[in-house]
């Protein structure tokens, strides 16, 4: 059982003349051999060009390269999968008994996949202003929210500018538990930057990502993000 | 000194309303800060986009890894370069003296960046269609030429291929010959199918080079192409 289409059309805003389109974005290859990966290859390349126009008129003063680089930070299967989940598009998916069992309505990649090709479809069904109005609608929040002064670049960065900055010297990363089954460990990381008496602790799944999390905590305490 | 840009509106199909922009994609960064890569950032985009969807709806039966194959060869440097020199586009650059004086305007990667910028300038110029205009007539030849059947193979899987299908054992390669100084040695390879009795030579400055172009005339009095 698939919900209701009128009602993703309404989250998309868009209402397909030809309904059969929709139908197979929605349509994964574990359930059809006529599914939504051709439409993805699509809505791929339409995506791309209609985010590369939003950012070329936002920021005028970007040169290609920051361009590339911002447009890879708001179109990828994390950013996808979120607007993705914001639409609740994985009630809407036709899976294959066994990916349904699993878990793949909410699986990142087949929601990342299908609102690409959900892009698509629009796009062959009325056009690329159609294209562009949906995904405007979707993808617009993320590039009016972006930053070209922190993109691409990662907390531990940032956290080291901000303090080189102000000469405050380096932190300090310490791992401080490590939980969990072989399989599943969780890494604990606490970041002190000793000249401002400030320690802050993240997680993650490798000790990386731990430093990463804890890096961050300190700059949003810092900087105020 | 450029051409006259009517000419080249002409060759390309598209009159500009704002001529600013043709200006733009065709300064090269050597002659203008204000110069064409910002439009060749969204030039490739929108030619993807096209170009993804011509390919889509010529080729109903191929999935998406062969569209993602096809456009790939379809969109590079050296089919780019092609399509500038067809129309001229070298002579309308506007280059730094010092690119000027060494080839600029004939170089692949000037010609390819210029006319991806092009294209991004009629997208900018008069929205979707007018780009989709410019690259359907002059990548258009490409698209109808294109053999989903061959691209991407190279001449030695083809010819295995077709050999195997007729059960036709598979082919011999021997080096014949290797001539010419030791920095610019030249590969002479004769490719031999005993079943059918026939030799075929080629040549190439590697082994593996002339092993292919012995595989290609051998390809090509087999199958005709």
């Amino acid at each position: 059982m698939t919900a209701d289409l009128a009602s993703l059309e309404a989250r998309i805003g868009h209402r397909f003349g030809q309904r059969e389109l929709l139908e197979q974005a929605l349509t994964h290859r574990s359930y059809a051999a006529r599914n939504n990966e051709r439409l993805e290859f699509l809505g791929d390349s339409v995506l791309n060009c209609v985010v590369g126009l939003m950012l070329y008129r936002r920021f005028q003063q970007l040169q290609e390269g920051q361009l590339s680089r911002l447009r890879a930070n708001l179109v990828n299967q994390q950013s996808l999968c979120e607007v993705a989940r914001r639409i609740g598009l994985g009630a809407y998916l036709k899976l294959g008994e066994g990916e349904l069992r699993s878990g793949g309505a909410d699986r990142p990649s087949i929601l990342a996949d299908a609102l690409e090709s959900l892009f698509g479809a629009a796009f062959l069904d009325a056009g690329f202003p159609a294209a562009e109005g949906v995904i405007e609608r979707l993808m617009g929040p993320a590039v009016v929210a972006i930053d070209p002064h922190t993109q691409g670049k990662d907390a531990k960065t940032l956290l080291q500018e901000w303090l080189q900055a102000r000469r405050k010297g380096l932190p300090d990363y310490q791992l401080v538990a490590v939980t969990g089954q072989a399989h599943a460990q969780v890494f604990t990381v606490e970041c002190r930057i000793e000249a401002l008496g400030l320690r802050c602790q993240g997680t993650g799944n490798s000790r990386k990502a731990a430093e990463q999390a804890a890096a961050g905590a300190a700059y949003a305490q810092l900087a105020g993000h």
